[in-house]
């Protein structure tokens, strides 16, 4: 039991169940000699500017209610509520995504802006500034780190985001080139997060650690706190520990054009993989290629990687329903918004309707295709057949991508709510309510 | 110069001195869909078991004043205190060291156990427990990640020492087994810092990231929090993500016999690279065997890695005298006292006794010696020779460990607060005070 258990499991049971007893060793003698020295030296140390620096940093959070929570009326301090809200926008992995860094980059940044906006009593227009600001440092850092990066295991949104996050708080903090430089090159330090814990609730928990380091680090630089300003890009920088391609074409033109402008939304509450599938479908469904009682045959061509991924042929939970082309499918045609949340039931498995035109559907691989891409084909009882490929780098035009947010939001908050959220937003009067 | 500057410089200048007219492009646009999309998707996700208990786990500490902190009557919430109290430990860099993984334990450690003794109302002979178990922890994961850790540039302090605070932090807060896994799998994606930060206040700065990182993770554990039980030791974990060596055999025996024991404590405030030297001069001190104005000659030998870093011949201002050998070594001869931080000053460096006996002094390099150990002779006018070898790895008895570590105190804190402090940890009857 011991011997396949993990590494953790094996340090809990140690650092529980090692009785009282076995701790009156030798080593006991060598803690209270070490607790004495360690008391001493803080002491003594207390007025180095580090140390006062970071203490008077958590006294001045102390029991501030500057930021809203989402689901919360109390106000805390801008790093707690940022944490909170980080994971709160990345519960449901709905949220956007970079394909620059594969990265989620608004969980992170947003929660920044909105933190300190309301800290600092910023006009709604700062707020956008420094949400462009860091959402498009976010996408450029994790573009320099590259694959690389991502592929040995680090969760680009939280490592790169902390850089973007660092970035926005500077700004609306009002910190000076030198600061700002100190900000960014301290959250080298804390730019973490690990793709292995993907599937659990450390993924979403990761954008709030980024969020609330970002402000963390431009508190302490704007307090004075100095860094390494190579953490970065020099000797045993983040990019040399991190695994970074040091992808210097990722800043060109930085401050002229703005990279995250590609950033990808989500329109389907379902697995990632499902989704050039569904926009595919859409289309056809559009064009009036797919009446339910009329069809005879569906088909999907897809990558490889997704056949382990989101291929569940019979899903029977709500759950695998997210994870199946053909259940997807069938939902997409009969006509259930695939945008909502509560479409993915346990009932709707076995919706007799449902499951007749799921058993239509044919997935076929096909490594020709990106990732990012699928071919969809939809063929009727009279023989005519309509196939579109779509790619989700397609970038949707303006007006598409507009109504298709408005939609999303309405579906997940209802219509009066996203109605005054779009409002809000757009006018850049006052900050967005949480 | 824009070249030839640091990428932090370079996203600082972007961040600050973007204009506001270049952020009115089509970018922004999309920043609002981004603005709209996250907060619906946020409202959305607001009960989801990840988003509830980390806007309760911060809910939960607003306001609290459990936690003491070196330096303010105030008291913070405990994960505040441990990131200032840590920072205030290792801001001197005196504290003590273990060389398992070159890493400082205590400066992680001890404000974990303090801060969540004070919060929890826990006894006296608890928090030593907790001390113990995140002292080891920490020096066990620190030697099972191994120097091509430390190597590639992560600073093991705040890395392997999150992970000791995490173990701390669950046993003074009671977790169970399940839950304290949680929590140590859960630091994995907190667990961060970097070498190249030394020399800067980030150094200090990682002691106190690791002891909150430790606070953290346990209080999110404690109200139900799931993480990746494999993110230390399996795929993409940890280990892998961070040059770990995988050194299984550092877990041997955890539990019934304790590394930690082999902590060092620093007795001189000067730079590590002069300790062995002064140690094996002191002996020759105390024989007798130095006495000032008979001295013609004294020599050390010790590993040229300290050639760069600690052998400034001739120095002239009180920092540069912590990187002297030659200072040091005449400072001992004289009686100086090399634990007290106000003895290395400018003004020591021209003292005519001290520039005497430095100028007297030959520096030796010898690669057959350890980074740990320094050879010293002592010769005098009349032709007596004495010669003593000492490596920082020969661990004092614990009767001479304990008379330092009391002198030492005494140094930083004066007699009368230090023979209190002693009185207070020596009983476990009463958590220390800071």
């Amino acid at each position: 039991m011991l011997g396949s258990a993990t590494l953790a499991a094996r340090l809990a049971r140690f650092a529980v169940s090692t009785p009282q007893e076995n701790l009156q060793c030798p080593a006991r003698a060598i803690v209270h000699l070490s607790m004495i020295d360690f008391i001493a030296v803080a002491r003594a140390g207390v007025d180095e500017p580090v140390a006062r620096i970071t203490r008077e940093m958590v006294l001045a959070d102390e029991g501030r209610e500057d930021a809203s929570l989402f689901g919360s009326e109390v106000r805390v301090p801008a790093r707690a509520a940022a944490l909170a809200n980080g994971a709160a926008g990345h519960a449901l992995d709905y949220d956007d995504t970079h394909f620059a860094y594969v990265g989620h980059p608004s969980t992170v940044i947003m929660p920044v802006t909105l933190a300190l906006a309301q800290t600092t009593g910023a006009k709604a227009s700062a707020l956008y500034d420094a949400a462009l600001i860091g959402l498009e440092g976010a996408s450029r850092v994790g573009a320099w780190l590259g694959r690389a990066h991502y592929q040995l295991g680090f969760h680009s949104t939280a490592s790169a985001g902390s850089f973007g996050a660092a970035m926005s708080a500077s700004r609306l903090l009002g910190l000076n080139e030198a600061q700002t430089t100190h900000a960014i090159s301290l959250v080298a330090s804390r730019a973490s997060g690990l793709k292995s814990q993907f599937g659990t609730m450390g993924k979403p928990y990761h954008a709030g650690m980024a969020a609330s380091n970002g402000i963390e680090v431009a508190l302490l630089a704007k307090a004075g706190f100095i860094s390494r300003s190579s953490a970065l890009d020099g000797e045993q920088g983040f990019a040399e520990t991190h695994a970074g391609e040091y992808n210097d074409a990722a800043f060109e033109g930085m401050g002229e054009t703005f990279i995250f402008e590609d950033v990808q939304h989500k329109f389907h509450a379902c697995c990632h993989g499902l989704h050039a599938c569904l926009e595919a479908l859409g289309r056809i469904i559009a064009d009036g290629g797919a009446v339910p009682d009329q069809i005879e045959m569906m088909s999907v061509s897809t990558n490889s990687r997704f056949m382990r991924v989101c291929n569940i042929a019979s899903p029977t939970t709500g759950l695998e329903a997210k994870f199946s082309f053909r259940l997807a499918m069938a939902l997409a045609v009969l006509g259930y918004d695939t945008a909502a949340l509560d479409t993915y039931t346990d009932e709707i498995c076995s919706v007799p309707s449902v499951v007749g035109l799921r058993d239509m559907v044919v997935v076929n691989v096909d490594d020709t295709l990106a990732e990012t891409e699928s071919v969809v084909t939809v063929r009727d009882k009279s023989g005519v057949q309509k196939t579109v490929r779509y790619d989700l780098n397609d970038l949707l035009p303006l007006a598409e991508k507009q109504a298709r947010i408005a939609a999303k939001s309405a579906s997940l908050i209802g219509d009066a709510a996203a109605q005054h959220l779009w409002d809000n937003v757009m006018a850049e009067q006052t900050l967005p309510i949480l």
